[in-house]
């Protein structure tokens, strides 16, 4: 099994997910409200790219359907809920659908469409993504959805960690930038503290998003694996 | 002064790279090779994307070229030199014109055009680099060759080592990329030790580039900054 990880979805090009099983990353913060959500009850995620979208799928039967995501990491108007994973409990979420948009993650989802399998990862869930994958036996491309198309640590020692797990359970082959990314995870065991130097840490600050950092950085408390297939995300 | 890094030839976007300083880095071995062919007398680098291109040039007025480059790590037939920068003696070199062809880094420096000014980097001359970075007082973009189209650890090694020149000369803004590049320099000492895991160093060992490599990894044995303009390499 080989592995790679793409940085951004500016980045994402069809020969690098093709035939591929890909694992969405946008741990800060968009997969780990999907992850949560879905473990509380959701029914399914529709991801779209534009609030109208959003809006137009929602005006259908508004009851039915939860509106979550960001602008510049805010509340977008007329939603429900902001992309704090803290906000999908299981009361706000059980039974509905999520619409979902936000600037990195929906993006990066979007543009893995050349995906064999695509599935949601983040350090909530990353042990059974890991397990996921060797299950699947195809080749692995993580995707992260960076930040407004620049590579973030975040996303990136998130993916060392799933590294980490698939190596646990089968041989690899790794390519440079996947090395890199598990040397990252290796060398840091304490995770929100080598996040605290990334550029996206400073906006967190600003938001006071310091109890979802801690939520997003915690391993493994999420046995749910969500799926992409045909613009919804469901547990399969 | 910010200073970003493209991790490999096939990621680079004009919008990363215009009104830029760029740093073309393929430290194993194309930018080494031009460093010290020019260090050794050689008048000028003309890079050209295929040997064929190169043939041509070279074919006006034979005595006054060196066909120099590779095609996976070997010799072409025809050429005068490989890509090996322990063959670009003063002897060999001095008052000629080298004609260059090679996989990754030609092929950066190609795609490169848009930048304000192009400098020639790796780690023999990676302080002079950083020095003249400083002086030029632009932002900054690194650019990684990298191999085949994807991220090489040598490379990126090699960029944190001159974000590290920079950063003590002058104060910077550094994407995570760059950070996470410099953190990885700052971590391994050992720069030989850490290429050893990257996956062009298999082929490094097949072909017996062992020498090489310990030449290329050596850091500011050269003072000379070749800029690249109009198509063509100097000492500016």
């Amino acid at each position: 099994m080989k592995i790679d990880v793409i940085i951004s979805a500016d980045d994402i090009k069809d020969e690098k997910i093709a035939d591929k099983s890909v694992v969405i990353v946008d741990m800060l913060r968009a997969t780990s409200v999907i992850t949560t959500a879905m473990d509380n009850g959701c029914k399914a995620v529709i991801p779209v790219l534009t609030v109208e979208e959003a809006l137009e799928i929602a005006g259908r039967d508004r009851k039915k359907y939860i509106l979550g995501g960001e602008r510049n990491a805010l509340k977008i108007p007329e939603f429900d809920c902001s992309n704090s994973p803290l906000e999908y409990t299981r009361e706000v979420v059980k039974d509905k659908i999520l619409i979902m948009t936000t600037t990195n993650g929906t993006r990066a989802i979007k543009r893995s469409a050349a995906a064999k399998n695509m599935l949601i990862g983040a350090l909530i869930n990353g042990a059974k993504v890991a397990d996921k994958l060797v299950n699947l036996r195809n080749d692995v491309t993580i995707v992260n959805s960076g930040t407004s198309g620049q590579f973030s640590m975040d996303d990136f020692i998130c993916s060392g960690y799933i590294i980490k797990c698939i190596l646990e359970k089968t041989e690899v082959e790794l390519t440079d930038i996947s090395k890199t990314a598990l040397y990252v995870y290796e060398k840091n065991p304490d995770i929100v503290g080598f996040i605290q130097n990334a550029s996206h840490y400073k906006r967190i600050q600003q938001l006071d998003l310091y109890d979802d950092l801690k939520y997003c950085c915690k391993k493994d408390i999420i046995k749910g694996v969500p799926e992409y297939l045909d613009g919804v995300i469901k547990l399969l």
